[in-house]
């Protein structure tokens, strides 16, 4: 969680600006005698790059990763993973005006006065670029996670303001990948891409959320006091880009309720320790429990308009700006597959740890 | 983030059981030349304690807090803080029965699982009593951001069903501490604190949200990616006991608008570039940009339940519960100082953090 | 290594200065289910407790350690483990005068500089009472190495110009603890009681090189790049008061040879892969071989003399100081169960850290 | 120190495989607005090339770096700087016989042991071509440190049986780099050439001591306990490939003395508080005291030998091994620059850490 690294055991370091010569990462402490499927990772990948499908931007972003180090003969060695992807198909002068400009709701400000200096092609360092390397860190977590019979599903829960119901256990999780927005409800499905469209077509923006179900986790993962499973889950999800929010298990919804209707009783199933609901999402008192973990993340709409806004430049001086770069309408259904890679990472820095738990 | 050490360079780490000897800390990192005022500690602390109003838990607990090293004559030294706090007033025997037996939506299944023992006392590590730790660090933080001009005021506001307006500017946060359950409406307050009375009538609980409000922060504070601003808040927050959700400006409520309507625009005010919303909550692009920052965290109700509940013991076999201990209706009212002393902490670590980000 | 904090997995973080209310730490990631031998950790101490012998300062300090987390009924939890001494017998007024004065060779300029503040009394922060903390740590960690068939000695070999011979399998190292300075060959050792007592009457002191030899370290431990095993153990052995210097294996002394002369050749004996020779130290690559750990440190003439040096003041002028509290002439004897300590610790850390290795 | 990373604030993470795609590294937390020379960086990744004189391995290594991020018009932007360093010339046929073979005093047999799998080419991942990364970072740091006016000088102050004089003082240190094995003093160098090159005609190695001095380092660098500066430096060069010690100030040569003299008086030189002599080393109490920071490293003949050694292959049987590959006669004028390079990273880390040591 600090700067540019996120995990303890295993650890994810990133780097790049969108405009840069690359971005990439490197992957520290990834076990050794993982077989590492490389069309799985890129496929991984594909599921976030712009222009797959009608309603994400139109950049035709190739992004092909590459791993530099750390497999040998297919499989992980234990040494470092770095992989990169080479930027490209990069219209940097789509922000040359934009040098002297701040966005709205973008980074562009509170960067240049950080750091005193940026690199504002194609909003530098705070692009959605840098997602990339989550998502192949998170492929790699994946490949590990299959061992232990872990599984992440994510899906587009809401679009602006056409919801699904909040219980997950409605869905089929199967069928989240076949539409374009990576929802499991067919009908909604089909609303929010007409949605999207027409928000696409104003120039507009819209937001969502994002829920996230993780099956298998044995019992025992995460820490007390401040390493607590969803602590962990929540620093990494909030931290993808555009991230407004995190609720796990009954989350703002349910504090209403009282004590005897959300507490979640033991029961003896099938020669198992279980509860028989599942309100605490999976985790209890930061632990894994081995019920399904849940968790809801909001989306804001993103903040690239293709009409004017008022702003101000470097200065201080009134400014009109106009995005005319190529920009999603709605960050969804490309933000799936990242927060599943967060996730991934989490959990599996989370298993290896717990291997020091006992003597 | 790991394990029970929080923070990068301001750090505190934390010990402690409910019925141990002591609970307590280490703060290290802690700039040096900082004046303490432990009559300010003790007070903070105070605010946390059980036993200080009618809607508390009965239990009445001196917690007074040792300082051990680190302070010289009144000012801090630079050199590690420790401080203590000796447990008192244990009833461990109230506790003698669920040694066996695992509490609903509690932390003993989990424990014993990952651990192979634990200390059933009083909740053991995962008592709240671990939060005095971290109001302590929050109040020794609080003194340095005093010199920056950072002030933080949390307040209840939500209880149940009973909600304040989400807008925070609509209140005075001066009158936060004007009644106990510590909300700035003294309309709602009384409606809450006569909820959480027949709450407390009938053995139940219930649950709801904190707000939090942090002032004065400069421009820059947070980093990009995995270390941003929101993100260690996040983790800060949610890593407090019962705490389920952590959002931040528009949250999950604002998602559903669309972007032309939550962008927050620049403009140039009395000669410095401010934005003339805040749907932002005061971070763009993981950085503070000078606005206030604003945070929404829900917590459970908590799950002690003074009435009979099903479960299971330690050998899988069905049992039957009931809390005997002395406990709280509800959290909110004493999660307020922690909420506080979590983002104060947060805040002081970003700020030190950002010394290094320019040559 | 950051800070007051040590490890990565199994940690120490210390607090406490010489003439505050006490010293002690806090232990994260000890693994649960270790039996914790109260009476075993109080005998370490005491190991380096000050006034235990003739050759020693005369300070006749108690040094009882208290167990505040952590262990319940005898068995580590899992959860963090805090301890305490408590601070006696402080004459601080021997001090007084040091207040405004900076001893020859001491940290109380640098201290000062840096922090601009300093508890001046006996050292503060610097003394050497902070080894307590780690001394304690040490005896936890040696607990735990038990389990895994693990041994460490550590001996003064060198006290002033008296030397043993750098190849420490001529020495039973079951004698050590037979004298008072520590050292397997009583011959020589009698002769360093000798000088040190001489070294002590003239006000004067001496330093020395304390040998460490660690038996039983399973294939495997240490990482590649920077985190290799003997970087960890050097660091950590470095970080004590008064070492100046960490070599391993063949250390300084050869160098000189030849690469023909100096490498282990690899065989098979009794059906396990070994070394024939063991100039790597136990270490090759950063990683463990099987073989013995051993490694040499060196500790200088401890700073405080009994007579009057040249220095200078706070505001720079010049001053003649002479100490008058009690202290070692020769710090040796009492560093020996602070290195074994030191390397336990590393010890421990590097295996559970081993444990994350291999899927 | 964390397995491929080092640093707590200025934080080097490397990767990469001798006969792998590339190894290179991601330099996180590099302070933004330093002016980035790629000239320079070559020019002293240059210093540690093979192939550069007669008396380094033949293999003609081009070893061009990239930077990718980072750094934006020539100015270091905050943001991670990712470097590489493409693999070339690998005649990894010249290792086929190696793969099951484990070569004496190499990592092949603890890798293999701990990992399960190893590239054995080239070393792989212990192959000092690991080190390129560090002398990226070093000339990073150098870069950063110039602005403070702190320099850094490394030589070869022992090669083989041939010594220079333990006082650095004596050599004027801007004639290191004028004859091939780095060394201030024409006539020892003359003589090391010459021994070095017998000794690679023999198909045999040496080992010998690099001192480094650091100059210009403010009072204050280094924390207490567990962070000293020194233990820093210890580790960061006790982590280079052949490294087997590490002394600094008087180190193991002067422990021997009394106390009285090697203490090192304060005096008021010219307005300012300095010693009189340095035997510290320039660090007290694990803080820069403002006098010169040295100290000496010794380096082990590299165990690469041309002729037949007995050894033992992955199944525990007996064999013979001759190397065939390229390699140094001693590794000491290449390991100058590294040396450097460690040294810079951890100074300018200190340097940023103490940033927020006071209010």
């Amino acid at each position: 969680m600090t700067m540019n690294t996120i995990g303890e055991i295993f650890r994810l370091t990133t780097y790049g600006e969108s405009h840069g010569a690359a971005v990439g990462g490197i992957l520290d402490g990834f076990p050794a005698g993982v077989e590492i499927d490389v069309n799985f990772i890129q496929a991984e990948l594909d599921r976030r790059r712009p222009g797959q499908s009608a309603i994400t931007t139109a950049r035709a972003e190739g992004d092909k990763v590459e791993i530099l180090s750390g497999v040998y003969e297919g499989v992980s060695t234990g040494t470092p993973i770095a992989f990169e992807v080479r930027n490209e198909n990069q219209h940097s002068s789509d922000y040359e005006e934009m040098k002297n400009l701040y966005r709205p709701s973008h980074a562009d400000y509170t960067y240049q006065t950080k750091y005193g200096i940026r690199d504002h092609r194609g909003g530098g360092r705070s692009s959605a670029r840098e997602t990339i390397s989550r998502v192949v860190g998170g492929a790699f977590a994946k490949l590990a996670l299959k061992h232990f019979g872990i599984q992440i599903y994510a899906y587009t829960s809401q679009a602006g303001d056409i919801k699904l119901d909040s219980d997950y256990t409605k869905y089929d999780l199967n069928k989240i990948e076949s539409n374009i927005v990576r929802c499991p409800d067919a009908e909604k499905a089909e609303q929010m891409i007409e949605l999207i469209k027409s928000v696409k077509a104003e120039g507009d923006t819209i937001g969502g959320v994002i829920t996230c179900v993780i099956k298998g986790v044995p019992v025992g993962l995460g820490d007390p006091a401040f390493g607590k499973l969803h602590a962990r889950l929540g620093a990494a999800i909030l931290s993808i880009n555009a991230c407004k929010g995190f609720e796990y298990g009954m989350g703002f919804e349910g504090v209403g309720g009282r004590g005897s209707q959300m507490n979640d009783r033991f029961a003896n199933i099938d020669g198992k320790i279980r509860t028989t609901t599942n309100h605490s999402g999976g985790i209890q008192g930061g632990i894994s429990n081995g019920e399904d973990i849940y968790f809801r993340a909001a989306f804001k709409p993103i903040p690239t308009l293709l009409f004017e806004q008022n702003t101000v430049d470097k200065a201080g001086n009134d400014a009109i700006i106009k995005a005319r770069g190529r920009h999603d309408p709605c960050v969804l259904p490309r933000a799936v597959p990242i927060v599943e890679a967060m996730s991934a990472m989490v959990i599996l820095d989370a298993l290896l740890a717990n291997r020091s738990a006992k003597l």
